[in-house]
């Protein structure tokens, strides 16, 4: 599922470079019986099928090591957040389980997660686009990672003010023109407007950024 | 970037049974200059890049019909949740603007897009992954789509609260048991245990779900 996003652009010159290291195991290779197992029916009945224990804590223990972080992928999970990202990015190794959306065996959660992560609420087919999602946003946080770009500070989230409206050319476009103080020149009159433009924006689409909702999660590390 | 995706069990099935039916259409095959420029300086200075207006209108226009509706992938969208997604499935025709990180044009939000999309408070490479995302929870909404599973009503963000443990065998792994009411077979008492349990843990790690947080956009369509 993930070839194509592990080798788009950023993350295929992270690779590249060595910044970072992609390395996939497939649970069935850790079952024991002829079917490779890895789910099973809910004690208690119910629908849908649950990621068993035993296949699930002998990958897991494959990989990690006294400095690797198991994060689980789940709707129950913290809501990511970008300090967390921040926080992650400075992790040595993180091993990412992807559930199926219906879930994994309690014992999962209780003795092998050291940390359960939720990209949204609403519902997945499973946990492997919610770890792509925060690979992309740890990854371009590793240092050299973005190079002179030089961009991942100064955008939205880092401080708690969405971005306001940006312009290139051409100044008209089917009767829609750049606003003027852009046009201007004048770098303190352009910061103000832009200040004004992404508190604006903020209050009227994100009032709870305002309250402090951006920076949540930034002293979970 | 998303060839995988759409070519595992879900997405791939759907599409081979008419469900769905995928179209990606490249922002450069709409530039008029030899570069093939998408992208341009913003104007009144800054870092990054900002997309540009004139290819994304011809983009868009040359796929759109009445029945379309735009979407844009951005930071400053409405923050995507399970009823967002609801509404999504019932429209015949999605058109996602998947932009660079840093920005589009403002007059592409004025007159181009019927809604923006964030899928959650945190800084990616781009809008490919998260119109992904709301691909992944609009298309197993449609009819058909997960067949006799059956499973997507009684999964989280239905109703607000999280789901609880599951188990499934063995009923111990290294100490850890299931817990025993789940082996009673008294359904009305596994019953009152579940609703107890995911009470319980949505008001430990959610508890804004319980105020109506995972019930927002109903009324967005």
């Amino acid at each position: 599922m993930l070839d194509g996003f592990l080798g788009q652009s950023m993350m295929k010159r992270a690779a590249a470079a060595g910044h970072v290291i992609f390395n996939f195991i497939n649970l069935r290779d850790f079952t024991e019986d002829k079917h490779r197992t890895t789910d099973d029916r809910p004690f208690g009945g119910g629908p849908g099928m649950v990621m068993k224990v035993e296949p699930m804590f002998r990958a897991v223990e494959s990989v990690r090591t006294e400095n690797s972080r198991v994060i689980l992928m789940c709707p129950q999970g913290a809501p990511f957040k970008q300090a967390r990202a921040q926080a992650l990015s400075k992790e040595e190794h993180l091993i990412f389980i992807c559930g199926h959306y219906e879930g994994v065996d309690e014992r999962i959660r209780q003795e092998l997660v050291d940390e359960e992560i939720s990209i949204g609420d609403y519902i997945l087919t499973n946990g492997v686009l919610p770890a792509a999602v925060v690979i992309d946003a740890v990854v371009r946080l590793r240092p050299d990672v973005l190079g002179g770009e030089g961009a991942a500070e100064s955008e939205s989230f880092s401080e708690p003010l969405l971005e306001g409206p940006q312009y290139t050319r051409p100044v008209e476009f089917r009767g829609m023109s750049v606003p003027e103080v852009l046009l201007s020149g004048d770098h303190g009159a352009i910061a103000k407007w832009r200040r004004q433009q992404a508190e604006k924006r903020t209050s009227e689409r994100r009032p709870d950024l305002l309250s402090g909702g951006a920076l949540e999660n930034r002293d979970d590390a």
